[in-house]
């Protein structure tokens, strides 16, 4: 395994659905792509879960909100809190509803903390959009269906470079300066006007990684298109089948439509979250085999649980 | 021990400074005074750490705030938004410093919560005051000496009535309506014109008991008189004598003025906490020896710690 393949995993801070109970916690996770760490959503108590799982808070540059229900950014501000009183250096980027800045900005004001730090905030809106692009990925917001304006992230790998074959660039006699173009796909054409073709000079880059974070929704098959084959895809299960109804009422799904969801995106392994106080540790199992009638390749989400994707 | 005895009890739901490290979480604490339970300071992630310590939240009906630097109060909009979810029926009474209510309900307006219960903010200011009283206890606010405004609390029992002896009452044939008198101090005069002194009649009541809580403070000999003979101190400490600079530049105490506050005081027992992040849990034992230098009956404040008053 590479050093490039050991840096995309998922590790789940939180499980919880809006009241936390049975010692599970609000929503947050942490996307680790390579040297970057991404925060996702930042639930009440997410800097001592990162703490309790050994991710360093520092290490943390971009941060992003699905939506303003408290479960989902109410431990932001102590983070950022922390952030300063460690002296943070780096600027930190949060991606989320234009509000979320109105009560950050109130609480530093009135509790007099003037950042040391850059603290960007980028709105995001209910809409399909390119939210975050680096030289190896890129994150993109998919619409859901909840009570107020939420959003689900969907991050993929670029392509990377084609791999040069050494023998046979060796064999070809390919001087070194025309390497980067081939690595970019293109024919070689000698002094002799010979062209080698491309296939012939790389093997293919390693394969993309996908990510996809389905927040607070109502089943919405809409969205399938969006995360149709992803590496893995964490949907909301806040309820099971016996709160069926419930679940519609309240704009959440169940374990059964997460599934569904994940079977019609042919995603490759699917992970269950926020789930209901209704439901005890002894219950979830029931979650799960619901989830797994549909969609074999399903886990629970539980504090702490990391996912080499 | 009676129920009445069982009933005064101290829970650190947190024990560390403004910076959550070493597993430790920021300030809160519950003291249980027989029916009434009350939350001292609300750090972030306080309403997991009630369920983790077994402490119900919705017997909770008073929360108060020592001061408004976010250790201390950024779990309380979690814990409102808990007891909405959780539909509680009773009102729910904070005494702080005025801006906290700014901050509730901004971020109450713009989550678009509306309250199914009453939340009552009860404004107090830096000056001694009772701000709560009910038929058994009373609690004082002590103004202390931090980068902004901060507060102590004392919590006293009220005196009971005096204890009818029933020998005697039969004895002097006490008729039974004359004894809620008698059990408020008063003598009793028989129809033959006799006075029969209230002490024949009745024994002490039992001793009151009284917890006093000092929370962010410069080293600060003027709260003595306040705290004189309390069953129970718990005093910040953050810092040790190797930060004694540290603590005077940040309005902090250090273990062994915690102690020396305690020892002038002649309060029964000392419990420290508030440790900065530098200290790790192999720290603190030298925190603790500085402190017992001065004030023997010194003990740690850890998160579960549950002290019989």
């Amino acid at each position: 395994m590479t050093n490039k393949d050991m840096g995309f995993q998922l590790t789940i801070l939180g499980s919880s659905s809006a009241t936390p109970a049975h010692g599970r916690h609000p929503s947050s996770q942490v996307l680790r792509c390579n040297n970057d760490y991404f925060l996702i959503d930042c639930g009440e108590g997410t800097q001592m879960q990162l703490h309790r799982y050994g991710i360093k808070r520092t290490l943390i540059n971009h941060i992003f909100i699905s939506h303003l229900h408290g479960d989902h950014f109410y431990g932001l501000i102590g983070l950022i809190s922390s952030f300063n009183l460690l002296k943070r250096s780096s600027p930190l980027h949060i991606y989320a509803a234009a509000d979320l800045e109105k009560m950050i900005q109130v609480q530093l004001e009135l509790t007099d903390c003037k950042l040391v730090f850059e603290l960007h905030f980028h709105t995001i809106l209910m809409e399909h959009a390119i939210i975050f692009e680096s030289k190896e990925l890129q994150i993109e917001t998919i619409p859901l269906s909840h009570r107020i304006a939420c959003l689900g992230f969907v991050v993929r790998e670029k392509l990377g470079e084609r791999k040069i074959n050494k023998t046979q660039t060796d064999r070809y006699q390919i001087p070194v300066t025309a390497l980067a173009a081939i690595k970019k796909g293109e024919d070689y054409t000698n002094t002799k006007g010979t062209v080698i073709g491309n296939s012939l000079l790389t093997t293919d880059p390693n394969p993309v990684k996908s990510f996809a974070y389905i927040s607070d929704t109502l089943f919405l098959p809409e969205i399938v298109p969006h995360i149709q084959g992803v590496d893995l895809l964490y949907h909301e299960a806040t309820f099971g089948n016996d709160r069926i109804l419930r679940a519609f009422e309240t704009f959440h799904s169940t374990a059964e439509q997460a599934a569904t969801i994940a079977k019609n995106a042919s995603v490759k392994q699917l992970i269950i979250g926020h789930f209901s106080a209704k439901y005890s540790s002894d219950d979830l199992p029931i979650l799960l085999a619901e989830a797994k009638a549909v969609f074999e390749n399903t886990n629970l989400a539980e504090e702490g649980l990391l996912i080499e994707i």
